[in-house]
């Protein structure tokens, strides 16, 4: 199983609605993808790793498939729906990266 | 929940031995966290968003917890004892992130 994490870095004035990315955004993204989207997860940056310090990102999602194949197969032809959608949450622009899950829940 | 993420840049010529993260430092964290971890996820990079490129971390693990207070009752007293094990994996110096889990698995 693989997962693409979508990452959005923490920058100061940055505009991020996590409501709406809850809500609405990832919501759409299972929707269009299906069953190439097995499950996604969604965090909410709170903290960095030393006390007091910002996290790196604000806000990431994490979609599962079962390989980069079916990922691309299921994402690919909404693609240009989905990417449109960002603007609706934020004008940050993610990072985004496909790892191999070692150890999965 | 929230999620501790600890995650390795990657970097040409770092070392990071996946099979002793996966095997034996993972399992050293949660046999000394107890219950202060629920579970923990453990990935491997594969690729970057675009075609071609490299992944922006290495490895990452995630250690899923109760509340921050939680973590930190249970990484606190053994946080000598794990650190000092990262040297025998990596020479890569990770970052860390606190996420609150807004959509979970």
């Amino acid at each position: 199983m693989i997962k693409v994490s979508v990452m959005y870095p923490n920058k100061d004035g940055a505009r991020f609605d996590h409501a709406y990315y809850r809500d609405t955004h990832m919501p759409l993204v299972k929707a269009r993808m299906g069953d190439a989207c097995l499950y996604y997860t969604v965090d909410r940056g709170l903290a960095g790793g030393a006390p007091g310090t910002p996290p790196t990102y604000v806000g990431m999602c994490h979609i599962f498939s079962d390989s980069v194949e079916s990922f691309q197969a299921g994402f690919g032809p909404h693609a240009k729906e989905i990417l449109a959608d960002i603007a609706n949450y934020t004008d940050l622009t993610p990072v985004m990266q496909i790892s191999e899950i070692v150890v999965g829940h």
